[in-house]
């Protein structure tokens, strides 16, 4: 163990970039000043285009939970038929959220490592015919896998009027979401994963259909009320206090996304998931997810003769490596690396050798550096691609 | 290239561990302030741990030249009769600055990449019956050559009443340097290398006999003169306005010092090296010093089938990854890599995938993962003897 230098490849928190960190350090300026509404208008820009759309995002002071529960208060009520995708942890709690509102919840249960498929949605929506929205998990953390959101949201608006959600939590930022060509009406996301920054901030971003649906609602919710996001919005202010570091910091992050362009920001992250997924191929280790649904910003590893705790706690204790363990039935039989945000294929590299030792330390039976090989491989691919 | 996420691994500026930039950022003090005392006072023993002395450890507000400086002026004057044991260019810069203050200069040249042999230094006085100090380079940054500094200072001891002066700039911190145990009479380092500060500060630990040198030592000199440094560090105050900010950062520095403990940062830096040169050996790419004067902190390499500007290049275009050139006539034909201060073993596994990268991109026979396959072996002995 070396001082403090901890390396963290969990699916969020991930590490914040430098100039991010310093940008948060800027002197605090009144929440109610004219700096706060030219920072908010300096963001949007930015923000509207992770998004797809021209239309103003709104932040929330607030975690990703919250945005979660945003969606479900402001789109529908007690009573309403909704269908939840449940692909892991995280549509569960989206179902949670639902039930907790009174709302008549369907689940359409995957299997955890599985994608949902538009034919099981076609399904519940023939069946049930009454359902007014769709809650769907985009990157499913808590195993990896990436749901085909733009497939789902057509199979949706193909077979029922209902509003389409997508929880963008662990991805948003890293792969494209996109509100104005795709046939999603409500995206959010936080703070902590692809978009760089500390937990503390999410971000919603709505359809003219989804809009209707917020105003037409007579749901209850008062920090939560995405009416008055949005009034106060066209005013480049907030209904309530905002984080205001953390916007000095989303302003940087912007800055340095829009630098790096997110074309080659989406296709950093498949690399790095490719590079991920070769080198525990190369090594016999399975994974969770197929490689059809794999998400480029976390991988599950699903270790056949080793404990993933195990190899948890060596990678915390060699090399202070952390990785996030498995949710729920998966404890201890996954663990889960976090590729996202400010994260690089030399980052990949570095993991996969650490990697390597804490199996091999296990005793497990690899052949060190077979995992690397594979991931430099295909970066040498990826490179010599790029510069021809 | 992925926005700003520079991995530097030249021999110094090294990385700044970043709980010391936020020590750095605290509130400006005053410099003449009761709070500077206690922050001299704080900072004392920690500094003379690492120079393995009772001594107090004079603190400059100058880079590590000014020290090398310091040192000359400081223990001879005009007309003198010095001994420079010349092993890279750091040894030259040595040599010339004692020209420049009208020394009688001797210079043992060695071969760049082989350390000086106490054989050598032993010739040289027992020819030169004059020589007053000995100066040379502990690891010479140029060449990644850890000169034996105990067993040299020990000869010159032996053959001669000449003062001995050890230029620890690019290893102090990282390896051993005792100055009340060893025949060392006078330290010198700079902030930026194993101490892992940036730039900005210099260190100078003498013994007893530097002292009386010093002392009675008529040579003029104001800004570098120890004796008025000495003088207000008994008052725990400085001659001249000192760099406060770099001096919060080296209280925090030495409490991460503190806590790893000597031992192990020695240990830590041995481990680097080994896997360091263990990895380049499986690749077949030469290293320019032997096994037996490696220095922990910085390695050379010098690749035969490639030309070492390119692969420098290639890790700077493809990772964002930073390793220094040869100078003077190592130019193209070496690179070196810093692995000192706030560097560990994984950052050591990270830059040899890199490497391996890098050198397969110029069209080089290596077979990659080889490289990271020796250097995880050796971490797995390393790790088990330490549970053990």
């Amino acid at each position: 163990m070396y001082f403090e230098k901890q390396v963290l490849r969990i699916p969020g928190p991930v590490p914040i970039p430098p100039s991010v960190n310093l940008a948060m350090s800027k002197p605090m300026i009144g929440h109610r000043s004219p700096e706060m509404k030219e920072l908010i208008n300096r963001i949007q820009p930015g923000l509207k285009n992770v998004f797809g759309t021209k239309e103003d995002v709104l932040i929330l002071a607030a975690s990703g939970t919250a945005a979660l529960e945003t969606a479900a208060v402001n789109l529908c009520q007690a009573g309403d038929e909704v269908l939840v995708a449940v692909t892991g942890a995280f549509g569960e709690r989206f179902a949670d959220i639902c039930d907790t509102f009174g709302f008549q919840t369907h689940r359409l249960e995957v299997n955890w490592g599985d994608a949902v498929e538009p034919g099981q949605v076609r399904d519940m929506l023939t069946k049930h015919r009454g359902i007014k929205a769709v809650f769907f998990t985009y990157c499913e953390t808590s195993t990896g896998v990436l749901n085909p959101i733009k497939e789902l949201a057509e199979t949706v608006k193909a077979h029922s009027d209902a509003l389409v959600i997508a929880d963008g939590v662990s991805c948003i930022g890293g792969v494209e979401a996109n509100l104005d060509h795709w046939d999603v009406d409500l995206y959010v996301t936080g703070s902590q994963k692809a978009m760089m920054l500390p937990p503390g901030l999410s971000f919603v971003a709505a359809s003219e259909k989804a809009w209707k649906a917020i105003e037409s609602n007579t749901a209850p919710r008062f920090y939560l009320d995405l009416k008055k996001y949005r009034k106060k919005l066209e005013d480049r202010s907030t209904p309530f206090t905002p984080a205001v570091s953390l916007l000095f910091g989303l302003e940087e992050i912007l800055k340095l996304m829009h630098t790096e362009g997110l074309p080659n920001i989406f296709s950093r992250h498949r690399l790095m998931r490719d590079m991920t997924r070769a080198a525990f191929k190369a090594l016999e280790i399975p994974l969770l997810a197929g490689d059809e649904h794999a998400s480029p910003t976390v991988t599950a590893v699903r270790p056949e003769h080793a404990d993933a705790e195990e190899i948890r706690s060596t990678l915390s204790k060699i090399f202070n490596l952390r990785v996030a363990g498995g949710p729920k039935h998966l404890k201890g039989k996954i663990f889960r690396i976090g590729h996202l945000g400010y994260c690089t294929p030399l980052d990949v590299l570095e993991y996969i050798a650490a990697a390597e030792v804490a199996f091999k330390q296990t005793g497990a039976a690899i052949e060190l550096g077979n995992g690397v090989r594979a991931a430099q491989e295909l970066l040498i691919q990826a490179t010599e691609k790029e510069t021809k």
